[in-house]
């Protein structure tokens, strides 16, 4: 049975939304945690949107939340960015999402010498701007991406995600990006200091095992894996390292 | 020594010239050649420009040949399809030396539904393009490439060349591209069924082992190694598999 929790952090797509059709049951496991009092936030690897965009989306399928309660990889990498190159040049490749979360931290952006250079899917991206970015890290600049999901899903089938821009710019810098998305597991981080939590009274419910699940894992707090998207129960259960938890739905949680 | 060969295949960055500056050498190399009627074919794998282009530069420099002694990996991959895909419709992401190449072997060219995706070097290239091409080939479309060199060299520095947006492709897609540029052999089997040559009659001369000179050894011709591009001498000095002929530079042939 389930432990009670202080703070209960929701993967989005495939936990408490397929595309742009709601999950009911999480979307109503949300509204119970928030009637008692629990803190909900809403963690995604999705650098494209703003905060305020999600929000509404979220809106929309019944679920409410302050902006400060979603933690997407564009918001974590300018935190991060933040703090480890204080003061520092930053060339983006992103889209709204990113530009507006490095904005509200202040951070000078730049198209030319920069010190860092920071990559998000950006589906008006051209080679110039690729270019730029290989030339900027060959010289030195540190490179960092908000994600490495190499696709995902759209109502014509899977394309390309911002991961698969990651691997083009591997390769062709030889140098590795230090990525802020889970699995790895600064968002978590940034929400245990935004709520002052300690790590037993937080968990992470999603989704995809890889992604989601090792987030959880890797940073030290319960899990708990739900069967409404990315990864298939049997192949969850085949895993050396389990969720804390292995659910159908939240409608487990309701009764 | 050297031996006598009927057909000289001659890389062309690195061999026949560095960017803007032709290498003196070879230039006088290739005139003797031609001077003793010895076949004299120019093999590249740069699809961009198209080969009365590279016609054009190859005259500034004082090289004079025929535009059917120019082999780029585009030609290649036009024939190859044409070859094992008569009839197909074609989506293709490159350039004019790609383009023009599919039009002189009458290759249908679409952007919905093909049969076969083709992959050179686009700087023109746009994410809508890149999405379309991986919704194609994972609906089943034959994935091919022109060439797969990571980066090339420009005034600015090393900057991403077709190998490196292939690999974005090949992790969105699942699927490795088949390709037809160095070191694959294509491009010398074509230039032997063109002069109808026996392949003990050719020798490729190029500066860069992991290309050039493994084309040729895989194809079983001849090679000269030229320390005149990429590829220093006491790196291939190490290699396993040694060239037929080390040279300084073509000058060594011209005493």
């Amino acid at each position: 049975m389930m432990r009670h929790y202080k703070a209960y952090c929701f993967d989005l797509d495939g936990t408490m939304y397929r595309g742009s059709e709601p999950i009911q049951e999480a979307v109503d496991f949300v509204a119970a945690c928030q009637a008692e009092g629990k803190g909900t936030y809403f963690i995604t690897n999705n650098a494209a949107l703003t905060r305020t965009a999600q929000q509404k989306k979220l809106a929309n399928f019944g679920v409410n939340t302050e902006v400060d309660f979603i933690m997407n990889s564009a918001t974590t990498l300018a935190r991060y960015c933040k703090q480890h190159f204080e003061g520092a040049h930053v060339m983006m490749i992103g889209e709204e999402g990113l530009r507006e979360a490095l904005e509200l931290e202040n951070i000078h952006i730049t198209t030319t010498n920069p010190d860092v250079v920071l990559m998000g899917l950006d589906r008006q991206v051209t080679y110039n701007k690729l270019a730029d970015a290989c030339l900027a890290i060959r010289n030195g600049a540190h490179f960092l991406g908000t994600n490495s999901d190499i696709k995902f899903p759209t109502e014509k089938g899977l394309v390309p995600a911002n991961g698969s821009f990651l691997k083009l710019m591997e390769v062709a810098t030889d140098t590795k990006p230090l990525i802020v998305g889970k699995p790895e597991p600064h968002m978590l981080e940034f929400i245990r200091q935004q709520g002052m939590y300690e790590k037993e009274d937080m968990i992470l419910i999603g989704d995809n095992y890889d992604t989601d699940i090792m987030a959880g894992i890797r940073y030290g707090i319960d899990t708990a894996y739900v069967a409404t998207g990315v990864t298939p129960m049997e192949e969850v259960l085949k895993k050396a390292q389990q969720p804390t938890y292995l659910l159908n739905s939240l409608a487990d949680w309701l009764k």
